[in-house]
């Protein structure tokens, strides 16, 4: 039997856990597995894209568990009513090859997106980090809010959206936790006197949400909204003038903020600041990126943050998805003979 | 709601519609989908290889819809008492992006494998086929053995196994299937006035189940073990008599047989045969080879049955894996509001 954790059953666990707890859990997890990133098998995501948009797996192994994500990208799902991202994914026992773990990862994914935005502003972000910008107040925008509430103790959001309506929700929706909310006319506004600059916008298409003059020295980028080809955020300019960090430099030199530059244009990777090999944030002067495409290893991060957790608040299913024949060759037995189901009962 | 079929639906489906109706219907589906092979999105599949084994990523999409399955392949399990091969799969709608069809694919692989087989042999072997050697009884022989039978008439197994004990297991099994079931002492005496030799064997590892001596002029050899790096059954020497037919070519220049010839070994691609572009057995004494190590586009075809078989039987269960709020910005709403599940309720 493999253990399914529903859409239902995931948002039951988060509920129980509280949303800052979990996120701050699930960090941990992130930057344990960031410590580990030679450990990992890694591949950048095969894609298979047509014209209104993306469908992604996204598998990555440390040689004892193996995970993939399936996930897709479609902006224009919205207006219809649909998700732009829907997301499932998968642990496996490297040993036996067998599935034990299936969850819905739509949920998931915005949760472990904020968790490592979240982790790479604590390595990265000025000291402190009490105020930040949300440019684009879709989605995604809460679950940055509470990650970097949880883990950096921001406690003011300068909120802006091209759709006035989506801060309202977004304000609606953040009012119970405490934070400063301040919606912003434009993202020059925005910006003013943020510490942390997230932009969260889904447009797939090249946009210029930030230009050159908006960014002050000392501040910390966190661009999550440029992830696929074709698809940015940030004027150029910006990306000249700051210290750059990424997942997978292959896949995001493909997907990133730096498909604007040259193939060799150095960039620094995250992991190695994580693990104290490279120093992150040099001078307080410095702007530091932290050019965020989401890589597999964080979804094998936050699949096995859900398994242990799940372990403790029972919110899961068993589903029968493994056929198990008593007799390992007689497959076949199992169309005729009930009882040599016996081991998957 | 995803549509999921567990492991006991599609043995209750493959039960209600009879194994051999059930593998003639797949049949027509993955010759349907042969002849519009240049429709798909074709990539070798996506492995993570260990030292005990491999799991595997293999999606395709026709433009319309998206399958990929995954699977595993650990020789050694069997010792476990657990399945050298297990997966799973799933189709999804290329418009949105949305997954809507979830399967157990362990039963469904063997099935589709076998359907495969036949749909090749249809095209390849010499007509009649009344007379089928399978070297290897292990899981998947009574599925080929079946599937020959629905597709080509084959009345005669000359059934041969390392460990006798499977060829009894397979005998077993097939008492009830009106074919005639001759248990053989070697591969030699199997092979003996056979117009079909299939051999599925599952070492991971070289391995010489045939020798040229055995391969008599009009054989039909339907290969299916010889299907990751480092393993295959045929002396290479009957590959460079025979006419050799493969799937995707990238593909099983690295899994199959043809591994052991030089990359630019002239091969045919089925579906071109199966389109009419080409001969494929040309006179009554050429030997040809399907080596065949399994093709998305083969998934693909077998998820689109058992969907539109389901649809019919309704043996499937609904399972809440896509998370729908009411808003599709407020996924967050999710984790405060019930009622914005309405629309997944």
């Amino acid at each position: 039997m493999v253990q399914f954790v529903s859409v239902e059953n995931i948002l039951k666990t988060v509920r129980t856990c509280g949303v800052e707890t979990f996120l701050a859990g699930l960090a941990n997890y992130v930057e344990q597995d960031f410590r580990r990133w030679e450990l990992f098998d890694k591949t950048p995501r095969v894609a298979s894209h047509s014209k209104i948009g993306v469908i992604e797996l996204m598998p990555t192994s440390d040689g004892e568990l193996y995970s993939f994500k399936y996930v897709n990208g479609h902006p224009a799902n919205t207006k219809l009513g649909l998700q732009t991202v829907t997301a499932f994914g998968m642990l496996s026992k490297v040993e036996s090859g067998y599935p034990f773990f299936l969850s819905e990862m739509t949920v998931l994914t915005a949760l472990r997106t904020a968790a490592t935005s979240a982790v790479a502003a604590r390595h990265l972000a000025p000291k402190p980090s009490e105020t930040m910008a949300i440019i684009g107040n879709g989605a995604q925008s809460e679950f940055q809010a509470l990650a970097f509430k949880a883990l950096l103790g921001t406690k003011t959001l300068r909120l802006y959206d091209l759709d006035p309506e989506a801060t309202q929700k977004c304000m609606r929706n953040l009012a119970p936790y405490g934070l400063e909310l301040i919606p912003c006319k434009s993202a020059e506004e925005a910006v003013e006197g943020a510490d942390i600059i997230t932009t969260v916008t889904a447009d797939k298409q090249y946009a210029t949400i930030l230009t050159d003059n908006m960014i002050g020295a000392g501040v910390h980028i966190n661009a999550i909204g440029g992830d696929c080809p074709g698809k940015t955020e940030l004027h150029k300019d910006i990306l000249l003038r700051s210290k750059i960090f990424v997942e997978y430099p292959p896949q995001t030199r493909i997907e990133g903020e730096i498909q604007q530059l040259p193939e060799d244009y150095p960039v620094n990777e995250l992991w190695r600041v994580i693990s104290g090999m490279e120093v992150g944030r040099a001078h307080a002067n410095d702007i530091t990126l932290f050019d965020s495409v989401g890589f597999a290893t964080e979804d094998f991060s936050a699949l096995r943050f859900l398994h242990d957790t799940v372990q403790k608040t029972g919110d899961y299913e068993d589903v029968d998805m493994i056929a198990e024949p008593t007799d390992p060759r007689n497959l076949f037995g199992l169309l005729t003979q009930d009882d040599s189901r016996d081991k998957a009962a």
